[in-house]
């Protein structure tokens, strides 16, 4: 099929949900970079509106560009009956949801993740069925579906059959959004996929609630001369991805065809298996053993708890069969992100 | 802990919803019958209260108790901010949520199945929740939630810890109810069981939605005289359970400690693996040949493309474990039908 025979003649037009935030932000400017995309296997097709769906407004690099508009609000409130912008319309041709409230807000707050993660996937899966028009809606899964549960311990090694056995409510209600996907796509409502995002280090700006924080703060912190605690022990496994890797993954989630894709469930990115120690001698040989040193080593039993329920080995198999690798070491992340950062060595706005 | 000192003051008041549907019913006359209950292992209280919810009035037996009592109408509307009558009430000790649409139903109607089955389960449990007492809850899963998928098979048998994979809205639906029992459960609001049902054969009474009503309706309209249809064919394996060892599972999910009981992921009920064929072969031994002779073997390709993504062997360890075990052999499953259903030799209503 050329490109000028699509149905949507030729454009794509794309919906980022969270697309102000840190993750986002990053996959907006990739496929501006980029200009065009191939949904599903299809034609290569230029990207003609990139629509940021955000409590807050992109930034301003983002907003110049012709190609973006933003769309600020709470995501429940803009899919609500009767909301005067939509946020899905009939020449929507990609979704792509990142929007979540984070894993310790959930852990606080029950009502609010139900509200922010589960109600509002589901409403925004009954806006795109509403189309009729069946577009691909990427949908931001999480590591976390997965948990060492009392009585049934994960396998040593997560694989893409392994039972999800979440133990926090983000990953109850991003394993649920995954059954939403699935069986929406199922039926023919939308073209769905669900990618398992890992922990993303190193990631820029201020800590959040997320009990992961502290694996980006650790580095972040230190490059910028400011102290940071690791909280829990240094030889702690844990699971991570560049931010390059995990929107190499969610754009690959869109370009592949479905008989690429496989089966409707979740795909696990792959993951770099490391540990705080290591991760402070990468540092120290990256940056010098004094940035290192700026790491105290407290430890804290409530992340902890969280922390060493979650997995630290992947074998992602189906991913790998998508060209979908891990990083090969944490020093690459490490150069790699005081090289994007040029503020990196200023200390953090607070 | 004697009995007289537990904070219910030793009695056990009980909710059933779907409590005049066929398992409702066989629960609400098992529970009436051995007259008391041992909560999560606890001491043995008689049964004062067994509050039956469904859109019909449960049978004249069951009115006539005097601890029986019926709410009658659509759960959600039952559920609702403001309705008159509580579905739950500070009193509650233990509730049995059996209230579904069943999967044809769902299939065929999607909006029905997430109302009915999804949001109806949200919405009881946010009513459990509200009590602030941590009732028990015994939520009805289904087998429906393991299904072949396009790419991804089951494993030969179903274990514990097998993947689920729901190919149906159903079972979708049920999945998602039991990760909201875990979940409720780990915060501490109730105190859960998903219990994931078999095929329940012999059912009385009229063919339902159920893509599974063959596996009943093959049994019972030649024991009263009517031709049935077997759709599938002979020697598709397919796994079944009586309803006494279906009561059975519920009852002993609320009876089991925590410890005992483990995981908070959905328990599978054990199940009897045989084929129509065997099947129709026990009928002719229990019955005579001329009524194994009243079922035509008539393919239907939509009934058998549901059912053939159905698992049929279940190695159920931790059913076994609670002393679960499965049938034995068909031939027990049609006698005990026999004797206990006087009018079956009766052409059943129209």
């Amino acid at each position: 099929m050329s490109q000028t025979s699509s149905p949507q003649g030729g454009s794509c037009n794309i919906v980022i949900t969270g697309g102000a935030g840190f993750l986002g932000v990053r996959l907006a400017r990739a496929l501006l970079a980029q200009a065009q995309l191939s949904v599903a296997g299809g034609p290569a097709r230029p990207i003609t509106r990139l629509t940021l769906v955000d409590r807050a407004l992109p930034p301003d690099d983002l907003m110049a560009d012709p190609r973006v508009a933003a769309l600020t609000g709470d995501l429940n409130a803009l899919l609500a009956p009767g909301a005067a912008t939509p946020v899905v319309e009939a020449q929507t041709d990609v979704v792509f949801h990142l929007a979540a409230a984070v894993s310790g807000e959930c852990e606080a707050d029950f009502d609010l993740g139900m509200r922010s993660n589960f109600a509002a996937t589901l409403a925004l899966l009954e806006a795109c069925r509403a189309l009729k028009t069946r577009p691909m809606v990427v949908f931001a899964s999480s590591l976390a579906v997965f948990g060492h549960a009392p009585g049934l311990p994960l396998p040593p090694v997560i694989e893409d059959s392994t039972l999800p056995t979440p133990q926090s409510s983000y990953g109850i209600q991003k394993f649920m959004g995954e059954q939403l996907v699935a069986d929406f796509s199922r039926k023919g409502f939308i073209q769905g996929r669900s990618v398992r995002l890992m922990t993303v280090s190193v990631r820029p700006g201020l800590p959040n609630g997320a009990a992961s924080s502290f694996l980006s703060g650790m580095l972040r912190e230190p490059l910028a001369g400011v102290r940071a605690t690791c909280p829990v022990p240094p030889d702690t496994p844990v699971a991570l991805s560049s931010p390059e890797r995990t929107i190499a993954g969610l754009v690959c989630a869109a370009q592949t065809s479905d008989p690429a894709w496989g089966p409707r469930t979740a795909l696990t990115l792959p993951a770099l298996t490391t540990t705080p120690a290591d991760m402070a001698a990468a540092l120290a040989r990256v940056a010098g053993p004094q940035v290192a040193a700026l790491i105290d080593w407290t430890p804290d039993a409530a992340i902890y708890n969280i922390v060493k329920t979650w997995p630290a080995r992947i074998d992602a198999v189906r991913a790998r069969g998508l060209g979908l690798l891990p990083d090969t070491c944490f020093e690459d992340i490490v150069s790699a992100y005081i090289r994007e950062n040029t503020d990196a060595l200023k200390p953090p706005a607070r």
